[in-house]
């Protein structure tokens, strides 16, 4: 869990995910002769800061956002939010801008955010949740699981994949916006019809901790039912525990695949945690263990 | 209208299109010998449950969207909206899972829905309202007639028509995503600058019964100007009863074909119905005659 | 500014650009002669009613759109909005439909509109607010300074650009749909990883009259850091006064430049103006001349 360790400490709000790709990067590059297979490496400017690794020759490709939510500072000491963080007055909040590290505190609420640096920060500055790691026999607990955790699957699925994509996108906390030309180019390159959403869904009624990995079957948006039932046979042949989610709001990466230009059927494939969005999120670590299993399983048979 | 009463008794909630499309499928194989061309045929897993017919050379496509609004079981015995159907008290709602057929009633309203199935339905099954049509000389009633009369237009139209793409999507209901890689294929095989949407829209205080057919000058989305000029320059010289709609709200399939990354130009035109999105729809039949008689003159002609 | 004038004069509502664009394209003819470079021209059926103006070796884009906001008429007497106008009981509102010239007030609220002309008005004529172009030593104050403004300093760009696109947008005031199929014809023409919005924006708390250009970090949308980093440097080696936007809402056709499929950074620039969407916009001169100066600055040094 080095890795993970690693780029839970990495701040990368959405718009900003350059010092994690690099990280990100970084990591494949050392950790790649290792691998069952030696994938080719997207990534540069051409790319903005997203990568793309392909291996042997894909029919799935797998997403894993490397954004989180956040905070941005607009005029005097007001703040904006980036994606939807949860505003909860004395969040402890961390970043720098040009003279340098920030440490400050969050105040107010949804209708007025500010902070209590005691200098002024530059306008547009990103600020994310003070990291705290917290790890026990059964739980995770800490900023960023959403979506750490997903990008430490992928990265996990990489050490044995032999075909298929694997790759890290930016702004999806945000809307989104590099999915599009991240399917153009593997459309491509080398093309898919099934996609893999590598990402840490919600505990609510229906889905529990420690009942293994989610695999949903919607969120506001609802995926070609062929391709779930599909999907839950091979769950269920796997022996690996899964629930299943069937929820009305909520969206990923699985948003921008659904509406591309390119039919490729997608599901959303990730471990369930409370306190979303807060720099307490928490994860079972039975269901990440499933998450885990479960697509290498899954990339070998789809 | 054997074909119209054929598709009216199928279920085909949006993301689980398959059913109705191996119908439509089978009547295409079965008559377009007699059609005056013989379309090229694109369908299957390709292209998801869609079907594109390509007839002669292309200046415009016709789209009618396969699906309906539904519900989808959640958890227990909870209902979430696929589309957006009416809830009404009472409604009766079909189905069926892994362990057979379901008849059952839903109550609550628009915070809770839920069925009274006495046992459980497996989460993410779809239900649609009970099918009824009741046809009298000056009306059609039931449930889907949005859009199945859309889709029997199209069908009326593939007997006469000889240059044209012909296109049956899927998702129209909930947000859409078959438009794109229709549309992709479409430019990429036979390009057309023309689209015309074959849907059903509403009766409002400037809509009525028995006035014929509906041209959308606008709905939430504002087709060119110079477009709609001459689609109605056109229609009048038809003789064909038709009236014009100027609608604040509301989307169809043209909302896709405005934001594709195509320049074509698109316009809605269909029958208007009462008590949409309820198992009581009602269309007027000289209305949907003149439907039936304007897509052929209009694509002629465009 | 005689051109600007010119401009101001002309009516074009979202989805009936028609009139603008041809004035604009009649202006290019009479003057590309005269430009530094001249440019390809693209315009016509094929791209709807949008332009496009290459020069030389396009590094970055410039993107103005045409349109204005205004209303349509509906059944009877009333009125409903195209893009987002403000609804100001006794605005004077003109246009034209097959009976001749318009002149009439707006009444009502954002629940109903209406309008007082005392015959009827063809449904689904396009009407905008009646220009009243005001001009003294510090400010510009008229209809439709957003973007008339916006397509005055593209075109002043014009005259000195070397590389890169001048493109002229539809639709931007109701949701877009016009720039898909401009970046597609550019980046399958000569591609840019970079685009220029050149539109105007808001004064709020944080942007103020005669305090230079708006750089926008923000608005709804997030562009990416490193690419406004860039940006802000150059701005503060130019010497041009400029200032920071960090907006938590509004949009523009940099939008579209985020969710199309191609890893183009955007950058929203332009001056600022109150009384937004109303027959009084006012822009400060002195911020509209930064405004005409930064963007030859960047295009060269981009």
């Amino acid at each position: 869990m080095k890795f993970l360790f690693e780029i839970l400490k990495q701040i990368s709000v959405s718009g900003d995910e350059s010092s994690v790709s690099a990280s990100i990067l970084q990591y494949i590059d050392q950790r790649k002769d290792h691998w069952n297979v030696i994938p080719i490496i997207y990534s540069g400017e051409n790319f903005h800061d997203c990568i793309l690794l392909k291996f042997g020759e894909p029919r799935t490709a797998v997403f894993a956002h490397m954004d989180t939510v956040g905070f941005m500072t607009r005029y005097n000491n007001q703040l904006i939010s980036i994606g939807g963080p949860e505003i909860i007055e004395g969040s402890v909040l961390v970043g720098s801008d040009s003279l340098g590290e920030i440490t400050c505190k969050l105040h107010g609420d949804e209708n007025e955010i500010y902070h209590d640096f005691p200098r002024g920060i530059d306008p547009g500055t990103s600020l994310s949740f003070h990291q705290n790691v917290r790890l026990d026999e059964d739980f995770i607990q800490a900023a960023y699981l959403d979506n750490r955790l997903g990008v430490y699957s992928a990265m996990n699925l990489c050490e044995t994949i032999t075909d298929g994509w694997v790759v890290f996108s930016t702004y999806e906390e945000h809307g989104g916006g590099s999915m599009p030309f991240l399917l153009k180019f593997i459309q491509n390159t080398s093309p898919v019809r099934q996609a893999l959403i590598s990402d840490i869904t919600w505990i609510t009624e229906g889905v529990q901790f420690h009942k293994g990995v989610v695999i949903s079957i919607r969120d506001k948006y609802i995926p070609r039912k062929k391709f779930i039932d599909r999907i839950i046979k091979l769950a269920k042949e796997s022996g690996i525990p899964f629930q299943l989610e069937v929820e009305e709001f909520g969206g990923s990466d699985g948003r921008e695949v659904q509406f591309s230009p390119y039919a490729i059927d997608w599901c959303f494939i990730g471990a369930a945690e409370e306190n979303v969005h807060t720099p307490d999120e928490r994860v079972s670590l039975a269901d990440l263990e499933a998450m885990l299993n479960i697509y290498p399983f899954l990339l070998e048979r789809l």
